[in-house]
């Protein structure tokens, strides 16, 4: 079977519904990827997550070359070994944090010196090697080391990690060693139509085995990220797997999957899980509000999650004013489901026909 | 049925097996309880605790009438229903976190003044009330009242404190109004055997569920606890549970039944479990120690629990030197299993007869 393949095709917008392959098994899209940054979704078990419905998990490359570094990885069983995961893994290529989280020492057109967040060593990053380590680690699907923009950069600044992007995704490209490894290739080009056409088109012409769209919610309003994202999405080759990296909210995922998106990943279900902040169908809940002190609702009524079946908001609001580690395990966990939840209603909706009327009542 | 009943009476120690009845169901001992401070067993969520095997667990007093108070308790379903625990749970009474936790302001005859380690408000505990808020909080076994001593009291001081204690436990006899709850009195009297005797003489004279031995753990050597357990539990009578408070490691606990004691509870498991610190069988294993970097072995092979099912030393030291939660969970996890395990041991080889030569392998 190809590695992608579009089943259900909305009739009304760019949405569709399809198949990706990999080699630990089948993805239904458009999915959701729970992000365990350092090799472990924050606070949540293996078989928890998978009980959330979670089918494809993201681990940062960046974090874990700084520690445990690739040899223990390897050592380990690799990344799904070291994080006891039997379902398919994807991992980004270490340029995001190399921009974001590191102090960066050096940038030319080869690759990025940079100092480690953890130690302060000296590392250098470049296509080949940023490829290699993804090899190593041993995740479904790698992508291409590019340099990110921040939101607002000058004109020439964005043309020139444009430039770099396009020239490192071909190394990259050159370099992968993995045939067991899908590569995709990232597009750049910040919320500039021209120069996200320009890239799309030059990466376009590797044939990658899927695309993802880069530097968007990094600060711009969503309606410029839908605008670029609509725009680049149709560029893309119909039968490749797109992928929006980083988003977002339910409102910004669903209408990205509108514009023709397949996959996302985002801190946001564990990141406010952990900070009390609780999604629901009728927007969030906080529960650290007084209001929930005696509140025996669960968060969300007819949630099947865990947390849901078994603990009020009224115990939730004491755990986490207790500073007990059950608060942002629970809320982790049901604002997890919720996201599976969301994705597996869009996935029905477009398998029915239904997606245009279901996706315009997505508004939080 | 009696509340208390002995199956099995070690031949050639005081130890032994027996079944303990409550209003949510009925309890193997010698058994170990985890500790749910406030509300919680840290980090793990009910059904892992049924996993690791625990039948009864314990919830402080003091931490859910300051945080969030008996009133919430009640609203949200009791400490079954805000724990999501429909198995027995057993609640101290406040005394001993009055003495270690908060600063005291005042303590006579009648009671204690202290101010909360929370907020520093002003608050009153004496036996009516300790037993009141116990009654109202719901657990199957309730404490009474009592004043704790600490290590190295002089012998006025313990006399005093003794003197209190028993005529606590009368109070808190009378009080007691939830006739769903088990009452259990508490001896006092340190190391000192004279006040161990008349304290478990006078309350033994009450009548109640049980009797616990306080005032232990506190800084003694384990052979002056043993000693201090052996001599009082014998005076004790053998109808009734016994209870020896906040015990301790597994050379404690397995010292203790064999002096005749049933209950135990302790934070070791899931405290050391937070500080990377495992119990296995062959002693200790510290998960920072970067021996483990590279190591694919279970903290203890063949244990069952879902720690060793699924993650090595090697991770599980990545997840504490990255500061996952993952780490503490999990081997808050492994040790609770352990502790559940040894003591399922235990009451195997008490059926069996082979208590005796069993339990004098176990020094760690």
């Amino acid at each position: 079977m190809a590695t992608y393949e579009v089943l259900h095709q909305d009739s009304s917008s760019a949405a569709r519904g399809g198949l990706l392959a990999t080699a630990h098994g089948n993805i239904e899209t458009p999915v959701f990827m729970p992000v365990g940054t350092a090799g472990a979704v924050k606070g949540i078990t293996p078989r928890q997550l998978k009980e959330t419905g979670a089918g494809i998990i993201l681990a940062n490359t960046y974090h874990m070359m700084l520690r445990p570094g690739v040899e223990t990885v390897e050592k380990l069983g690799g990344l799904h070994g070291l994080m006891a995961w039997d379902r398919p893994i994807l991992t980004d290529s270490g340029g995001y944090q190399v921009f974001s989280l590191s102090r960066l020492a050096k940038i030319d057109d080869d690759g990025v010196e940079f100092a480690s967040h953890v130690d302060g060593a000296r590392i250098y990053l470049n296509a080949e090697i940023a490829t290699e380590i993804q090899n190593r680690l041993g995740a479904d699907i790698i992508m291409c080391f590019d340099q990110c923009t921040t939101f607002g950069v000058d004109p020439a600044q964005l043309e020139k990690a444009v430039e770099r992007s396009i020239l490192w995704a071909q190394r990259c490209k050159q370099a992968h060693a993995n045939c067991g490894q899908l590569l995709f290739g990232i597009i750049q080009g910040g919320t500039n139509l021209e120069m996200r056409t320009y890239c799309a088109t030059e990466l376009v012409k590797m044939d990658f085995d899927g695309y993802a769209l880069g530097g968007l919610s990094v600060g711009e309003a969503h309606d410029d990220m839908i605008r670029t994202v609509t725009h680049t999405a149709q560029l893309l080759p119909e039968d490749k797997p797109r992928y929006l990296m980083g988003v977002g909210t339910p409102k910004d995922i669903i209408a990205a999957v509108r514009a023709g998106v397949d996959m996302f990943d985002c801190v946001l279900p564990t990141r406010n899980g952990r900070n009390a902040f609780a999604f629901t169908g009728n927007g969030p809940v906080r529960l650290r509000n007084s209001v929930h002190t005696n509140d025996t609702d669960p968060i969300e009524a007819g949630c099947e999650c865990y947390c849901c079946r078994n603990f009020s908001r009224g115990t939730l609001r004491h755990f986490f004013n207790s500073g007990e580690m059950l608060g942002p395990i629970l809320v982790s966990l049901h604002n997890l489901t919720f996201y599976q939840r969301l994705m597996g209603r869009a996935r029905e909706a477009l398998k029915n026909n239904k997606f245009d009327e279901w996706s315009k009542r997505i508004d939080y």
